[in-house]
């Protein structure tokens, strides 16, 4: 890797993580900056003019190229690794997973640890609590199509760990300050433990 | 391609178009299964046992493998043709743009059309008819950001179509069906238009 690489990143947030998990276990040197999203830090003109006009973080700079969505810096990283399937079929699988976490899983089991964790049950707004119960099932949805899937398996793609993996667990882990229950899925919680076991694994900040 | 390529797909949705128009623009045969989302025919015990578990369509099936997620099946489809940048950094910014296409405009923009043109108006829960205005500002948004995007490029990635552009390109030129209003954004209809030039297209059903 040629190009320094620096992550724009707001530590709380587990789509910066997914980065941070997959540089440490492919042990590449990573930068960090750090914005506050609930102070409106990645809406700034600069922010948006400079580093992402969507206004959110995680972006992975390289050089002086700029790269949004957490799946996709992770994917750039981990080109040519063994955290990418050398199969074409499991490749495509693997990238499934990383389809199904930004559609089904990141809105509502992210979206809900943000609000009762960081903004507050209080604070949410009338719109936000009528959301409450669609994501609290949509969430628990996604970790029973985790749950099935794994119990036959011992990661999500092919027979070893990679990014689907890596994807998943941000927000799974820590999906309990979101008030899901993950000892109600016996096969999440060992999956989760065999990803905190990979060798170079980080945790969350 | 070795293995006989089978969708599995309603054709009312850009998902599924998006996979048909990826294999006709590589010239790939793919036999096509239908079902109809809105009698449940992708919910019934034998489809999640036998296609997908996540109960959705598309689902690509390659032998008797099967690879859920619209832009996983593209991805699958295109390895080694010219839909995917030969660079790394730009293979992993088309990325970026097919999980922006999942997370910001899908939710958005595929729903208001599903909700106003198939499921009507007058069908809507109340629950839908609150996420109407979030999710039309949402959509705007995320026609905004293509918009600026390609004020200064033909493309999304590199200097060629690629995945990405199918990918945006399946429920934007269709984003007036959900009540957008396509002239507001003058790059993307040039772009809709380069798309619809490409060699091998096909259009929607």
């Amino acid at each position: 890797m040629a190009d320094a690489l620096t992550l724009h990143e707001d530590p709380r947030s587990g789509n910066c993580y997914k980065i941070r998990l997959t540089a440490a276990l492919l042990g590449l040197p990573l930068e960090r900056v750090q914005y506050d999203i609930l102070k409106g830090e990645t809406r700034t003109p600069a922010f948006l003019e400079n580093v992402n006009g969507n206004g959110r973080i995680p972006v992975l700079q390289v050089g002086d190229r700029f790269l949004p969505e957490s799946n996709a810096a992770c994917w750039f990283l981990a080109e040519g690794s063994a955290l990418i399937p050398a199969d074409r079929f499991a490749r495509a699988d693997m990238l499934r997973w990383m389809f199904f976490e930004q559609y089904n899983h990141e809105p509502n089991i992210a979206t809900l640890r943000f609000w009762f964790y960081y903004v507050g049950e209080a604070n949410l707004s009338a719109q936000q609590r009528e959301q409450i119960l669609p994501k609290r099932m949509a969430g628990e949805d996604a970790l029973g199509v985790m749950d099935r899937h794994l119990a036959e398996r011992e990661w999500f793609a092919r027979d070893a760990l990679s990014l689907a993996d890596i994807a998943l667990y941000a927000y799974t882990h820590v999906a309990e300050a979101g008030g899901f229950t993950l000892r109600d899925y016996d096969h999440v919680c060992a999956w989760i433990d065999r990803v905190a076991s990979a060798p170079g694994y980080v945790p969350m900040d």
